[in-house]
C-alpha cells in the first residue's frame, strides 16, 4: 500500500500515519519530494485491514498495490492447477463442455436435452432446480424434483451434473445429487453461500458477478479456498455495461487476466454473455482461441418453448455445430502450439 | 410486449407467434407496415414469463413495456406509502436519519457514537453485527455479541436499531434486537433472503445493488412483499461506474425515478454513495432537496481508529454539521411549498 | 508516481528502472520488502510521459499518483475563480441560470422562449445553432441564421447568449454572436477545438463527456487553460452507465468532487442529466444544494412541438415552478451559512 | 415507433398523438387493453425525429424499433462489403494487419518498426502523427514531419499507410500522405470530421468510441457514408467500464453484432482494447476465431523506450508469435469451414 499526503500535511500527520502502519507490524518508508510526501508500506496486505489509514489527518488517499487473496493466487502457487471433477479434469488442454437447459423443465425435456449434449461429446450436463428470477412471478425451478432428473440423466448418459445452489440450507441436498455446485452470478458476494459451499467437499464452479472485477472475483473464490475446498473453477459469463445490444458484455480479456493472476481454471458461459443465441457460435470459438479451459452453454430440445432464457438457447442443430468448431479449434491450436495456456 | 419480427418474417411466423401469445390467455394485435411487422401484445405480461417469443422463428427481438412488479409499484398503489417502524414514521414529510458506525467494534465505541447520534436528533442507530467483507481476511464483525450491545445501545438512548442481515439462519436472531432489517446491497438479489425477511415481521430497509436497474430493485422489494410485507424501505446506496475518484456514483435521480414508480419511501447513503467523508454534507444536502425521505450515514467517534470504512465515516463535529444543514433546509422546503413529494 | 515490480524482478530490472527514471530528471526511491519492491517516483509529473516504465522488463505497473493538470488544479490556485461573462459573474454565492431550447428552431420560437426565460430571473439564454445529432437525418441546426436569431433575442432582452460550437472553422463566427462558447459532452476530448477555443478570448463552457472522468475533465480544462484562455466553467450533464431509465446518470458528486479538486465554477444541466422533464425540478433543487455555481436548463414554449429533446424540456409553467424553488433554496442557505462551497 | 400511453391517458391524448405521427406522412395503429394502451407507429423513422412524442400529454414513453442507419444496415445491403484500399482487400475471408507504433517518433523508429511489421506478413503500416492525449503536456505527435516520413516508409517496404486524422483542417494534408483515414475513438461523434472525411476520396478506419453503442458506432458511419464514401471499416477497441485491470473491456461480441447488423468490415485492436501487451497475443487470436476481417495492433523496436502505448506495445519477438498464430488460424478455420463470416 501506499499513503499519498496531502500537500499541506504536517509532520505529525507522517508520523502519526507511520505510527499506525508499524502498530500493526508492518514497515513504512516515507518519501518527501518537492510537491509530494508519500509513505510506503511494505508487507502483508491482510493486517491492513485494521488500519484505515484514508481516515487519518493529512492523508489524500491510499492505493493499494498488492493483491488480498493468496490461496487463489498464482504467485502463491504458480501451477496451473487441474480440477478433476469425479474422473473429469478442468484444465490442462483439453476444453471441458458442461451444456444443457437453462432450466430443468420436465423428465422428457431433460433427457432429450441431455441425450443431445451427450452426442456431441460434452462432459457435463447443466439444468437449473433452483432459479434465481429478477420477478417473483417467473418460473422459479422445480427444486427437489429437478435434482432427481439430474441425477437420472447421469444414470442414463454418464454426463457428470453441474447445478446451482442459491441458499445455504440447499447444499447438503444440492451435493447429494450434483457433481459440481455452481455459484450462480447474483451469489458472487454471497459470502455466508460462499464459505458454506466451501466446505461441502465438492467442487465449485464460481460465476463471474454481475459487475464484479477481476479482483472481488478472485477473492469471491477465496472465500471458498479459505475453507478447506481447493477445487474451485471460475466462469466468465459478461459483465454489466452500457451496451444494450447485448444482454451483458462478455468479457474474454478476462480470461487472459485469470491466467496471469490465478492457477485456477476458468471457462465462459457464451449463452448468458450474449443473451442471442446467434452470438453463441463466434464467441465460444472466441473463448477456445483466447485460452478457455472450456465452455457453459444453453441448448434446448425446443428453444422456443423454453421456461427462460430461450432467445439464447441453441436449438439440438445449432449446437452440433458449435460443439464441431470448437473440437476441430482447441485440438489444432494444441497441435500447432499455439494454445493459450498461462501468461 | 411489443414483438419486432424481421424484415423477412413469413406468415407462419406471425401465426405462430400469435398462437403463442394467445395459448397463455394474452391479446395479440398485428401492426403490418412496409417494411416493418410487429405483434403488440396486452395483458397481465406475468403471463409472458413462459412464452420465450424471442426465440421463435422469423422474430427480431421482443421490447418490454410494462413493468413486472405490482404490489411496490404507484401504479397499483397511487399514495405513497408511510412505514410505521415502532412508532417512528418512514415517508410522509420529515427526514429519517439512520446513523452509526459501520461495524459494531466495541460496547465502548458503539454507545459512544450511539451518544453523538442521538445528540444530533437522528431516530435509528445504525452498525453492523454481521459485515459481508470483499476480502475473508477483513474483519467480519462482532455477530451475536455485536447485536447484544446494539440493543443494549437502544435501551440506553430510545433510538430504533437497524442492522444488516445477511444469511437466512441469522434473520430470527438479528429480528429479536433490530426494529428494522437492512439488506444489503451485495444480497439484493439474494432471492432466498428476500423471501425471508418477507416473513419476518419486520420492516426491512433495502439496499439498491451494487449494478442493480431500479427496475431490479423494484422488484426486489417485490419479493419481499409478495411474501406478505409491506414494510419495505428502499435506499439508493451509489452504483458502479467507470469513476474512479468516488467508491460508487451516488444516483440521486434515483430518488426521483422511485417517487414516480413506486409508493415506498426511499432515503439515500452518501457515505458508501461517495466513500469519502468530505463529500457526505453536500451529497445529503442534495439528497433532502431531491425528495428523499431519510439519510442514513456512518460516523464514527475516531474514523481514524475504525476496523472498516474509516475513510468515509464522519467525525462528531461533521456529523453535527450535516444535521443542522438537513434539519433546517428540510424544514425551509416544507414550510415554502417547494420540498418535492411525489412526481 | 510508484513503480511495482514483479515479485522476480532482478537487481538489473530495478536498476535500470531507476536508470530511467533518472534520465529524466526525476528522483527515485527504493522500497524492498519480502514479497514486494517498489520504486517511488518523486517529482513533476509531466516529465514521465517520456518513461514507459510499465513496458519495462520486470514492471508489474505502475500507479499516478499526482495530477496531470496545473492550472485547473486547486493546489496551485486555492481560491475559488468568479468567471466574469460580461458582467454576469460565474460562481461566488448566486447561482447562475442558463436556459432555453435545446435547438433554435425559429425566430418566433425563440423569442417567445427568451421571454420566459428572462421573466423568472434567468441571466442567460441557451440554444443551440449548431446541434451535434446522432443520426445524419435529425434536425441539425440553422446555423448562422440561428446565431443571428440569438443576437437579436439577447437585444431584446438583455439575457446573455451562450451558444454549442462544433467545428474549428465556426469558432469566430460564433464568437461574433455568442458571450460564451460551449463545448458540447461529444466534444470533450476533441483537443483541436478546445486549444482553438483556448485563443477565442470568450469564456468557454466546457460540459463533461458522456463517459469522461473527472480526471480527463480537468484535464480538458486545462487544454483550454493552456491556450491562455482562464475563463472556464464546467457543467456536469449526466454519464453513461448501465442504467436505462434515465437517458444519463446525474452524477451530483462531480460538483463536490470539481469543488475539492479545482478552482473552477461548475454547473449542472438536469435536463440532459435525466432526459425527462419531470425529474428537472428535483435535480435542479438537488445540484444547488450541492453546491453548484448554476443550472442549465431546457425550456420551450410548446415541448411536444420541439424539433430535439422535446421529452427532457420544461414548460413555461414548470419552468417557473422550479426556478422559483432554487431561488428560495439559494438564498436560504447562504443566509443560514449552510451553503456548500469550497471542500 | 411503439408509444405506450399513461395508463390515465384520455382518448383525447391518443388523439392528439394520432394526429402528430399522421401530421409527418406515418402510419399509427392503435392497442388498447384493460391497463394499457399503446400506439404502433410504422413507416421510415427519420421522419420521427421532428415528431417529440414523449412530451406530448398522456405519453409514458416510446420505445424506438427500427435502426436509424441506412446505408450501413445489412437490412438495406445484404452482402458484405469488401473495401479495396489499393489492392488490399479488407472484408471477404483473408484478415488484414494493421501494425506500428501508436506514435511516429523519428525516421529511425518509425524504419524499423516498418521493416518489422513488413517482415511478419502485416498488409498495413499505422504510426500516428497527430496524437489526441488526455493532456495538454504529453507528446502530441510530430505532425506533417510525421506524415512524410510514413510515406517514406510505404516507399521503403510497399506497406500500405493507415494513420489519424483529428481536424478537418488537416485532412486534405492527410488523405495526401496515407491510404487510409483514421477516425480515433475520441472523434467517433465529432460529426463535422465525420462529414469531411466523407468527402475526402479515401476509405476510412472508425474506431468505435469509448462508451459509444454499437447502434451509435454505425450512425457514425452513416455519417461518412451519407457523404458519398461508403468505403468504411469498423475497428473495435474496447469500452469504458467499471473493470481497471485493463485499460478498456475488449468488447468482441461487438464483432458478431456488427456481422448481423452491418455489411461493413469490421477489425479488433487488442493493444487498446487491453493496454496489457501480454494479452494482446490471447485477445487476437480471439477476434480471428470471433470472425474479424483484422487486426490493429501495436508495435514498437523497443517499447519500454516508446514515447506513448509502451505497456501496450509487442516488442518484434511477440509480435511474430502472435503472427504466426493468427496466420495459422484463420486459414485452418477457413479451410476447416468453421470460419464465422455473416450472422
Amino acid at each position: 500500500m501506499v499513503i499519498i499526503m496531502n500537500p499541506d500535511a504536517s509532520a505529525q500527520n507522517i508520523k502519526d500515519v507511520i505510527e499506525a502502519v508499524e502498530s500493526v507490524g508492518l514497515e513504512a518508508k516515507v518519501m518527501e519530494g518537492s510537491q509530494q510526501k508519500i509513505v510506503g508500506v511494505i508487507g502483508d496486505k491482510t493486517k491492513l485491514a485494521s488500519v484505515p489509514v484514508d481516515a487519518m489527518d493529512g492523508v489524500e488517499q491510499s492505493v493499494s498495490i498488492s493483491k488480498s487473496y493468496k490461496l487463489a493466487s498464482r504467485e502463491f502457487h504458480p501451477q496451473s492447477s487441474v480440477i478433476d471433477v469425479d474422473g473429469v479434469k478442468i484444465g490442462g488442454g483439453t476444453p471441458v463442455v458442461m451444456a444443457g437447459p437453462c432450466a430443468v423443465e420436465s423428465r422428457e425435456q431433460l433427457f432429450e436435452a441431455a441425450d443431445i449434449v451427450k452426442s456431441a461429446g460434452a462432459q457435463f450436463l447443466r439444468g437449473g432446480a433452483y432459479k434465481p428470477r429478477t420477478s417473483p412471478y417467473s418460473f422459479q425451478g422445480l427444486e427437489q424434483q429437478g435434482l432427481e432428473y439430474l441425477a437420472e440423466a447421469r444414470e442414463r448418459t454418464g454426463l457428470k451434473i453441474v447445478t446451482e445452489v442459491t441458499v445455504v440450507e440447499a447444499i447438503e441436498q444440492v451435493a447429494k445429487y450434483a457433481d459440481m455446485l455452481q455459484i450462480g452470478a447474483r451469489n458472487m458476494q454471497n459470502f455466508g453461500l460462499l464459505k458454506e459451499v466451501g466446505k461441502c467437499g465438492k467442487p465449485v464452479l464460481l460465476k463471474r458477478g454481475l459487475a464484479a472485477t477481476i479482483d472481488e472475483w478472485l477473492n469471491a473464490a477465496e472465500y471458498i479456498m479459505n475453507e478447506g475446498n481447493p477445487d474451485v473453477v471460475l466462469c466468465e459469463r459478461g459483465i454489466r455495461t452500457y451496451e444494450t445490444y447485448t444482454r451483458n458484455t462478455l468479457d474474454l480479456s478476462a480470461v487472459a487476466a485469470v491466467k496471469h493472476l490465478s492457477h485456477l481454471p476458468v471457462i465462459v458461459d457464451p449463452s448468458h454473455g450474449t443473451g442471442k443465441w446467434r452470438m453463441v457460435r463466434p464467441m465460444a470459438l472466441a473463448a477456445i482461441a483466447s485460452g478457455a479451459d472450456g465452455l457453459m452453454m444453453e441448448v434446448h430440445p425446443n428453444p422456443a418453448k423454453a421456461l427462460s432464457d430461450g432467445p439464447q438457447s441453441l436449438t439440438p442443430e445449432h449446437y452440433r455445430e458449435v460443439m464441431n468448431g470448437i473440437w476441430k479449434l482447441s485440438k489444432f491450436m494444441q497441435d500447432e502450439g499455439i494454445a493459450v495456456s498461462e501468461l
